[in-house]
Order: structure tokens, then sequence, then C-alpha cells
């Protein structure tokens, strides 16, 4: 195996940000997310940074189907990432004299005030992507001036930053994960997250709250949840589900051997450290220690 | 220890005949419920037969409080013991020469059409109980023709049996248990049921709700259960309650230590072969070896 | 219909304790509960006390079956009596003189100690009932000196009180109701009670529970839970349940709507005001008020 | 109002494509959905076509986010549409001689495989969007041969199909939702779904579960639940849920009233007809008919 991460590409995006916020070696960029874990899966690089949730750039939904998909693989990581645009131009350019602005779609939806206001003559042109835009604009012979893009970008092109956080709603975030090689889960810090898949037997109005039952009779807190549908059967669902806590702990030891019972599938995908490092609020009766004394207690009756 | 049982007497009421159920052996009669149970804590018994549902003789409340309170006991069996009723007389009695019927309140009022349609004539005396009535009917120089009272008292003082089952509303059952000092568990049949009395940390809508999950994820069925107010805080409530399954069944393990990790205080009372011997249906996913699938998933995932 | 109460006699039992706490009219006592309802039923009497939970002298089974018997019946007030016994003999006749003691067997159970100390040198006898015993002593030329029973008895027999509360369990108390015919709900008081029976559909872990969420997703408060045995079918349950709160308060009215949707049977058996005068604690989202807004923000949906 | 629709364009995109499923009338494209739905409120059209789930060209967050923001809009219908690609060239090309391709990247990563086995010696170039990759390639003077791109935008531009379902994953869908300005909701058709999103109070093991109850004692199924994170507070979330049913169905109307009264917000975006036509299981007791039944029998107790 190789010793570098890949990553959902191309560079200049967040999830290349996202990807330099852990590490600053060298790291493949991949067309597509399963491109990404199917290089994890035949070993061509250790692991791989996709993006999990809110993504401005797509590919949520690929991950999760990912995966799910062949031989198992597992989150070591997340990292949220602040969704915040600049307006990057070739050195010497001035705010100014900026008249040719290039970008993607969604970036020149989430700027528009602040163009409007800042840039009220330049012209917005859509490219492929943000990272595209600052590509084109870092050719001396571009016709265009300044690309809107992430930080990453600006910087991988060489190009000056004339403003940042130039996005008319700030404080969005977008949600990116780490994926190696199904194996040993990492140890506990206190501040963990584990995320599933849970299957449904039945499509009726109790169904996801037995499914539920299993995480509240244990304490067990919800950091997300999502119904997705399922390819095999039309109207049938499943739940990508987050949840605070490790493998570890007891709570969700117990609750995870819940849902294996009456679920007729559940996917395991890693317990990791939060990227907020909050550790989770663990209510009265759901401590390790709370679990070994109702087992011990048990034990002694007979 | 005695190799006796007591029972909550006199001899000749429906507890005697629950006793007489399980044994034919010299067995001792005790005044209340709590003297036969302190018995059995002294060591002067090996056990004894209480009643502890429906009793038309009562004793009821008391058994649940006495086995809650001093040295742990716990309950090994239980008996069903229909609530019938006979007319019995002195040896040489017809039924058409009783006059003067002797009977505890209860049992009058239980029997009231069948004596006024087939004994009109007859005069209905209260007794302290049925079983005193059988006594008093025995002596040879009784003004008293005949007893309303239970089988059992009819063959103790040798009367002649004139009518069964005259009852006015047949069906009715009455159950009582055998209770030991607590040790190892019985073994399990299959068929089985454990007792338990549960406190509430709280008295909100969803106390008893959280209490019955505990039960309902892990698939056990209740068979009973009642509220009994608490004697140390007025509006506080505990639950009595008896569960389909054996403390070995991991389905009932599980769920008593979930309750021991919620409530305040949980007493034990026992697991022990249902009267019935009926097994009881184990949902999809609740079967020992679907809990040992489950804790052997967790644990593979690292 | 004549104007009087009925109860569950005979006279000096702490049934008739309870009808004197709330009329000193003259009232009839009958044999049984089944009686003293089928009284009420037939217009003989504007209603009877019957006892309903924890009663020493039983007919607390009766009283639930026979309220759901026949034509319908409501609870129209509840009556709570400490369970105090006292010592009461023949005019004249001094504590230190009394040698022979009549009570109820119940009765000398718990108030063994009391007697073995203060009268240790005196014998105790069982009689029918501690009206009985009292009525015995009172005759002037009875072989008994004192009789165990309630002050009731005592008085009505015209007895001196030699010693009171004397039960060695102070604290207990015994609940009883005031039955009359099923006709408008009486007013709402703030503080109210309301009960019922339901029978559930099937015999799954889950079953109780779904009765439990009726009342809990309306913030409904349970004060008193017991399951019974439906005579009909073997194995097959109902719950008899006291609730907080009045028919008429919006949390209940949607709540029993949602039972009788969901049950093949309810009984509804009253709203009336509680013995303790205590007011509800109505949580968040819970008032009337509350579901008025909410219906009203639902029809402003359109 | 102009009688005219607004779509996420540009045109030539499967949301464009949804518009055209439902209308062969003129309709106006807005490059945001956010400026699609400030037209709807501002009158410009009488309402939109926008991507609410699982859409492959982005704009499912704004949606919903968009909805909830400024003045009141309700979702009036649902389209959902399959992710069909092929593979669209200028009128007189033949398959094997194309040997450019134009498309977006998440087009492409679909494609792989197809494009591998079915023009392997083709390069692939990323465009901005799958339909300005069509517009390329219709220029008689472009380099590019053919383009990747929906059925739509193959028509818009008037090329030649060479293949269609190009997919290497067929099934897969995308919905879609007409949204217009709030008011009366469209009449029952007995197959509707209801969207609406909830706040919860607070972020514990439970609440999600409280939301749900309101919805399964009613017996209202949910085909979608998804976790949002609320912009205000880090650590909040809220639930955008559809289920199964329409406003005026009597169980989806109760839950509402018990959602808005247990969470500090509801945003109800409107009731219509599911795409696929397929009507609900209403469970045993959850029909109008049922809920009219039970509060008649409540209405009745008095």
């Amino acid at each position: 195996m190789r010793p570098v991460l890949g990553y959902f590409g191309p560079a200049g995006t967040f999830t290349h940000q996202a990807l330099r916020s852990i590490t600053d070696d060298e790291a493949i960029a991949f067309a597509s997310v399963r491109e990404a874990l199917d290089a994890v899966r035949a070993g061509e690089v250790r692991g791989a940074v996709v993006p999990i949730e809110n993504s401005v750039e797509g590919g949520v939904s690929a991950t999760l189907d990912e995966l799910i998909a062949g031989s198992p693989l597992a989150i070591r990581g997340e990292i949220v990432i602040p969704v915040e645009f600049g307006l990057y131009a070739r050195p010497g350019t001035e705010l100014d004299e900026v008249r040719q602005v290039l970008t993607h779609g969604h970036a020149a939806a989430q700027c528009r005030e602040w163009l409007a206001t800042t840039v009220p003559s330049a012209q917005v042109t859509e490219a492929g992507s943000t990272a595209g835009a600052a590509a084109e604009v870092a050719r001396p012979d571009s016709r265009y001036d300044a690309a809107v893009c992430a930080r990453v970008a600006g910087q991988l092109y060489g190009l000056d930053e004339l403003a940042y956080q130039i996005e008319d709603n700030p404080g969005a975030v977008t949600r990116f994960v780490e994926v190696g090689v199904a194996g040993p889960v990492p140890p506990r810090t206190g501040a963990d997250k584990t995320t599933l898949v849970a299957y449904m037997r039945v499509d009726h109005a109790g169904a996801l709250l037995e499914i539920l039952e299993q995480f509240a009779v244990r304490g067990v807190n919800l950091s997300r949840i999502e119904s997705r549908p399922t390819k095999t059967t039309l109207g049938s669902y499943c739940f990508s589900i987050d949840v605070e806590g490790h493998l570890h702990d007891k709570r969700v030891e117990e609750a995870l051997e819940g849902l294996h019972r009456i679920c007729p599938t559940v996917h395991f995908l890693g317990s990791y450290p939060r990227a907020d490092r909050a550790r989770p609020v663990v209510g009265h009766g759901f401590s390790d220690a709370e679990f070994d004394d109702a087992a011990a207690w048990v034990r002694s009756l007979g």
C-alpha cells in the first residue's frame, strides 16, 4: 500500500482543502468518489478523503453508496470545513480592475450579492468547477481576471486573494470523512462518533421508531439521521445514522447488538473522533460503570 | 431447616388447597402471610405457599409487601387454583334436609343464586372463614347442617359433598406462589415466569413507559403489571411485574440490566416454572441464539 | 329513586366509615358489592360506596368486575380512608381487664405486636368481621371483653375506645368510590381523576406500550394501572387505569379517542374529584390553551 | 402574476426535464433555487420546479432552506425523474466517429464503464454542466463530437441520440417539487404526501423519538426523514420530514397538532399528490371514519 492519501478531486476543491487540513503530504486526486474508494480497496492509497454531508460540490450520495458496496471500508476521522469563498486574481490585478469573473454556478449563486455590490460592472461566467476556474484565471493569457473559489484553489494556482469570506450567508459548513480499509477500530477518545446504515424490515409507521428505541433505551444520542431509498425494492428505506459515542462504549455496543437483531442488515461504517472534539453528555444510567454494575447485579441474582 | 412447608392458613382454605396440589406431606398453617414468610426466613420451614393474585380470602397485598421487606426471599413456583365452592354436610345429611348453611360472606355472595334456587328455604349465616364454617358443621351437635367451602375443607373435616361447583360465575381462578429463601434460581424449563418490583424515579407521564420500553425493545412480554403506592413517599409508585421468561433467558437478563440502570430500586423476586406450562412465543430477534449472534457481530467489528 | 346511599356492608366496616365521611344520612348496607351496585342500577338507592383499592376487607375485584357488567354506572367521587384500628370494649371495661379479644384475622395480624405488648395475657379469637366482633362484644353477656375494629364500629355499638391507631405499621390507606348511574360527568374541579378499563387487541410485548403511548404523547399521567385477566379468553388481559385529569380536559379527551381507536373495548368509568384535591402538573404543550392553539394553527394551514 | 412556471436552470438539465413532464408551456430558467423561489414570492412566475432529493445537479439543500426562509411557499406537486443519460451528437455523426466527448464530471463518473466499453478511444472532457456540454456540441464548429447529457438537453439543442440509458447503474431516480405561494391546500386525492420541517426543543436521545411518536400513535407513516443542522445554534437540529397522507386526513391533522404542541417551530410545506399515485395503507384505527367514531364516543360520555 502506498503511504499516501487519495481524495475526490480535482485539486483546489473543498475536499482538497479538507485533505490539506490533515496532511501536507503528497496526495492523489480521483475523478469520482467511487474511484477514490476503489483505490483504497485496491491498496493503491492508504485512505481517502471524501464528502459526506452538505457538500457544495456534490459526491455525498455517492460516498454513502460506495462505502456500503464492495469490500468493507471504515471511516477513520471526520473533517468539518467552513464553506468560504474568496475572489482570486493573477498577481498584480487590483479589485477595481476585475471585469471578468469565472466560477462554478453554485459559487456564483452563493456570492451573488457580494459580487453585485463590490464588482458591479464585472461579468460572471460559469465554469465546470471553482478549481477549474482558478486554473483558467492562472493562465497568463486568460481572458478572465479573477475566480471565485476556495482558498486552497487560489493558493494552488498562485493567485492573489483580493477578498475572502465573500459568501452572502456565512456560517455554512460541509463535512468530509477520511476512509480506510476496515480494521481495528481506533481507540476511544471520549469524543467519538459512530456511523452506520440500518435497513428496515418493513415500511410501517413504527419501523423507524423501533430502530430509534434501540438507541433511546440505551441513552445513545443521534447526531444525524437520513432516510435513503434502497435500490433493490421500490418504496423500501434504509437509514444512514451518526450516533454520539464509540463502538467500545457499552451503550453503543448494546444498541448495535439490538439493531443487529431487529434489522435485516446493519452496516457499521466506523467509530472515529468527532471533528469538534465535543464530549457527549451521557445520561443517568448509561455510563460504562453503570452497565458494568447492572451486569454484576444480574449475575448476582443466580 | 425443617423439611416442611408452611402456608397462610387456616387449614381448609384455597391456600391450603394450593399447598395440597404440590405436596401431601405435613405442612404448617400460619395466621398471616407475614408469619409464614418470617418462618421461611428463620429456617423454621423450607418454604411457604401464599396467595399472590385475586385471592378470595385476601393476603395478596401482604404477600408482595412481605416479599420485599426483610431478608431476600424468592418465588420458586406458582399454583393456579380454580375458585370452586361446594356444599358440605355431616355424613348422612341429604340435600333436601339442609336448613342452616354456614359460610364466609364472600362465599355466600358468590353462591347466592345457587343457594336461592337449590336450597331456597335454607338460612345462610356468615362465619369468619369458609374453613371455620366446615369445622363448625363437623361438630356432631352443631346447629348448622352444611357449609359452603372449598373441597379441601370438606375433606379435612370428613364432610359429605352434597354439591360441587356451585359458584354462580364459574371460571374464576386465584393464584398462589411457593416462596423459599433466595438462592440459585431454578433451571430453565422453557415455560418460565419472572417476578420483580421496579420503582420509578419520578412520577411523570413517561416514567412507566420508560420501564416498559426496557422490556419491549428486548421482546419480553409482560403477563401482569400492577402499580402500587410506595409507603415512603406519598404520590410515588412502584410496579409489581410478571414477565414471560427466565432470568437466564438473554432477553430477560438484558431487560433486567436495563431496569437496574434506570430505576432507583429493582427487587428480583424469582424465576420459576409457569403453572400452565405454556411456552412463550419469542419474537423475531429475541432468542438466545440471536442475542449471541448479535454479540458476536459487534465483537467482529473491532 | 330513593334519596339514600347504599354501601358494601355490614355496618361498622371501613366501607361504612368511608360512607360516613361523606354523609350522616341514613344509608343501606348490602351483603356484596354486586348487590350494592345492582341496587344503584335498579334505582333503589341513588348511589353506593364500594371499595376499589387495597381494601383490608376485600371487594376490590368485585367492584371493577361489577362496574363493567350490566348497565353503565359511573364513579362520582373517591374517598381515601386510613387503615386505623382501635381496641373497643363495653363501657366500664379498663384496658388491664381485657382478657378475651375478638376480631377478624386480618386485623389480628396487623395489630399483633401491639396486642402482644399491651395486653400480653389476652387471648385473641377470630370473628367473621371486625364489625361482627364489635357487635358481639356489645352484647352484655358476651364472653369477649373487647374488639379490634374500625372506629366507626366502636361508635356504632356504643363501645368505649380503650386505644386507637394500634396497627403495627401505620400509614396504610384504603380507597373507596361513590358510584351512581352513568349520566353527565360532574364538572371539572382542576384536581380530577378519570377511571377506565382498556382491553388489548393482542398479547404481545408492545401491546401495553401502545396503550400507554396514547397517554404519554398527550402528557396524561397515570396514577394507577393494574392488569386483569379477562374472563372470556385465557391468557388475555385488560388494564384498569386511573389517569390524572378530567374527561373535559382536552389532553384526556384526545387520549380517550386514541384508546377507542386502538383497543377493541374501552370502558369509561367516570371523571371525579380526587380525594387529595392535588392538582396535576400539566407538562409543556398539554394545557387546553395549547390544544386550542394547535388546532387553530392546523386550521390556518388550509 | 405571469402565468408561467420558473425552474432551476439552465435549460437541458434534469430539473428542466421534470418541468417538461408537467407542461409544454414556456418557462423561465433561473440561475439558482433561491432566484427561482424569490420569483414565485414576487409574483413573477406562478410557480417553480426545483430539486428536493438526490439531485445529480445539486440544489437540494438550497431548496429546503429557501422554502423555510422568507414569505411562505407551499409544495403543490412532486415529480420523480429517472437519472438516465444518453450520448448526443451533431446530426450526421455516427457512434464510431465519436472521438471527443464533453460532459459534467458527475455524468462522466456515472457512465464511465459504458464509455470505456463503447467508445474506448474517445477522450472525455469535463464541462460546467451536461446542458452546457450539449450546447457546446451543437455549435457547428465545436471541437467536441458528442455530449453525455439528459434527453431534454439533446432535444433542446437538436442533437442526434446515439445511445440512451448509458448509465452504469440504472434505476436511480431524482425528485423535484413544484412550488407555489402558500394558499389553500389542493384537495385530497387519496394518494398524497405532506412535507414539513420540525425543530427539536432539546438535543437528547429521546427528542427525535418524541417527534416520531406523534406520528406513530396516529398511524402516520414517514416516507422520508432527514436531520438538518439549524443555522442559529451549533449542535441543534431540525428534521425535514415527508409523511404519507394529506393535511385533511384526520390522522395527519392530529399529528400536526401534536407536533405544534411539542416543537418550538413547525413549518408546513404543503400537501400534494404523490408522484407514484400509490395509496398508503392506513392501519387499523386510523381512518377518518375511525377518528369520527372515537370523537363521537368521547362526546357521548358526557
